[in-house]
């Protein structure tokens, strides 16, 4: 028995039923997936790893190249005769438009499916106007983008959106979002499928920034926390590799967590304390101000903290401190192995990660910080925009997804 | 193309290739456990719902009834001729033996394959004696439970051991484990072996209690918080259904999160106003003891304030709110949907729960607390045990160690 275990650890059963209690065979879009993780590989690879026998990887192989999804990229070193054509993933076989939507602009952008820009651009809107407007110029946006770079409309296979505030992703739908008035409930997908016959994919911007970032540098680390410190302050959770969104889309909604020791703060939300009270980019202005310092937000102080103006360095200095003493919970509770830093106020730099760091080193417990690294954002302003395109290519590239579109019948 | 979404949704692909790129054919274990999830099947529903052919399922279905994790149950309501039969789980065919291991006691079981026990019993020891006799201690148990029942020792498939410290739960060694001197780095299953030539699964004492309070009566929810509150404080955290242990198996490890407004309170670890040094059973105590009151221990004070003791119902009310505002910032960043509450001080009941409410409804936000139920254990001091046994069985049933044990080649 101890033997069949050990073998069962080595075999790593591949078939997963799901909740339909479904188990299909390999399809197209499992071995779309396979080729997109392996590299270049031949249809004799295919079979051998499937279990598939020639003639249905083959038929699944020219259902791929008929949809332009994979492409035949030379051959393999010779051993004898001729060498196998090796298959590759095409991903410029698709686009995707992205938006990254905050409180006064958005970022967009044109991509291809591996998330690789075609085309950038910024638009200037005020959110807080409803998804009307905001979403007609979004759509303008696109437009031109498309216009740009001259890339054919029916090449674009779906478009992501991020928004700032609480999300129920399944529907696309904001969740009562403090700073998105009007759009309660309101259906992004449906509005855009009028201009756009394709998925949409709609989520809270802190997630996809937090997509963004760990398929950037950070793949091979499956437990991610993204924090994003600006006006407002959130966090996006990956574990086990997956955006952890939570019961009803709301995890990660840390700027109102209590930070001790300060609860004199009063914050927006009517609750004393509160992270986004004391380390916020308002809270900093304000002590700024406090203090005599020309500072009208967030942004001002930390450019003042990166000239070394003393005060700015201390506020900001301590506004990593209070983050860390949240931050140190989710590390005892989480234990994830990166935290990646972004937003206006952690352009300062590392006057934020040395308060940062301090408290969390000292407030968490040795075992979950042992392997523990602190880093800033890799992508700054763009992981959002980013995350968006990865969410709508992901989307796109499911295996579920593929088969539906290549058409193949299921059991072939 | 938004047709195909549509339809990609409703297919939900079924295969999932694993981290070696491999995707084979559904094997027996996959047939296993789509019988376990869907109830009485006849094996042309197995064929129907697997894709695989006739003599395909028949193979493997005949392996399962070898192995006798199966059984044929009657027949279908007939139509026309013999009524086709029915193949049902049979949780009987195998046993696990499980320990929730705690500081001076043990709870042994013998269960069969669905968790459910045979026997039960306690074993007194001290996990701080080391190892050795600890790990004999339980050796013996298991040797009673097992001549007690008369059950036949080689149907016993796995172990299942809980112990209260991290564990690396890959190898089941404890990871500096601090109320479990010379455990650091021991391997509990190589020991256990000696005995029991099975599988033996480690993990930490109050992951097997989520574990188990989550199967009973849980399965639906998908994000469960379980809560122990004795002398130590810890939590369970369940996403998407599995247990979280991040990073180095440190996820849960709430007891040393700072609760505001308590920075005087000196903890154990070192660090001040640490949960457990204001809200554990140490701490409970010591505050009844400065009012006057007779406590020994935490469960001292319980017992006081289920005989409303009014000094002891305001220390019990107290530490509900503290812990309130450790999970209040948990409820915010992982949005669960499910908290369970256990533990020597969570005996107390409604008086704990009241502060517990109080704090996280109104330090949490809205969308986070909308479906939130907070709920007391529902299996008490015996969901650790049960937990263990479960993490045994489900080992014993993962596909891919069925299909290693039956020894069905991939691929037929």
């Amino acid at each position: 028995v101890y033997r069949a275990y050990t073998a069962g650890r080595l075999l790593s059963g591949a078939i997963t039923i799901n909740s339909r209690h479904r188990a299909t065979k390999a399809g197209p879009g499992e071995l779309l997936k396979l080729i997109r993780a392996s590299g270049p590989v031949t249809r004799a690879d295919l079979a051998a790893r499937t279990g598939l026998g020639r003639a249905s990887v083959a038929q699944r192989v020219d259902a791929l190249l008929g949809d332009d999804l994979i492409r035949e990229a030379g051959g393999a070193p010779p051993t004898r005769g001729r060498p196998p054509l090796r298959l590759v993933f095409n991903a410029g076989s698709g686009l995707t438009l992205a938006a990254d939507v905050g409180a006064i602009q958005a970022r967009l952008a044109l991509t291809d499916l591996a998330g690789q820009p075609r085309a950038e651009r910024r638009v200037e809107l005020s959110v807080a106007d409803g998804p009307e407007p905001v979403l007609a110029a979004i759509r303008a946006g696109f437009e031109r983008l498309l216009a740009e770079t001259g890339a054919p409309r029916e090449r674009v296979r779906a478009i992501g959106i991020g928004v700032p505030g609480p999300v129920e992703h399944a529907t696309g739908q904001p969740v009562s979002p403090p700073i998105m008035p009007g759009w309660d409930g309101y259906s992004i997908p449906e509005r855009l499928r009028t201009s756009f016959e394709i998925p949409v994919l709609v989520d809270n911007d802190v997630n996809i920034m937090a997509l963004g970032e760990h398929a950037t540098g950070w793949r091979q680390r499956e437990n991610l926390l993204f924090v994003k410190v600006g006006t407002g302050i959130g966090c996006g959770i990956i574990v086990n590799g997956q955006i952890h969104r939570g019961a009803e889309g709301a995890a990660g909604d840390i700027g109102h967590v209590r930070v001790a020791g300060y609860e004199e703060a009063v914050c927006e939300c009517g609750n004393l304390g509160c992270l986004e009270a004391v380390a916020g980019g308002r809270a900093l202005a304000r002590a700024a101000r406090e203090q005599g310092l020309a500072a009208g937000n967030g942004r001002d102080v930390v450019a003042l903290a990166r000239e070394q103006q003393p005060a700015a360095v201390r506020l900001v200095r301590d506004a990593g401190r209070r983050l860390g003493q949240v931050l140190a919970g989710f590390v005892n509770g989480l234990n994830p192995s990166v935290i990646v830093v972004g937003g206006d106020v952690a352009e300062a730099g590392e006057q934020l990660f040395a308060g940062l760091r301090e408290v969390i080193y000292q407030r968490s417990t040795t075992l979950a910080t042992r392997g523990l690294m602190i880093v800033p954002s890799a992508l700054g302003a763009r992981a959002g925009v980013v995350g968006a395109a990865l969410m709508a290519s992901e989307h796109v590239l499911d295996p579920a997804v593929v088969n539906a579109r290549v058409g193949t019948p299921v059991g072939t």
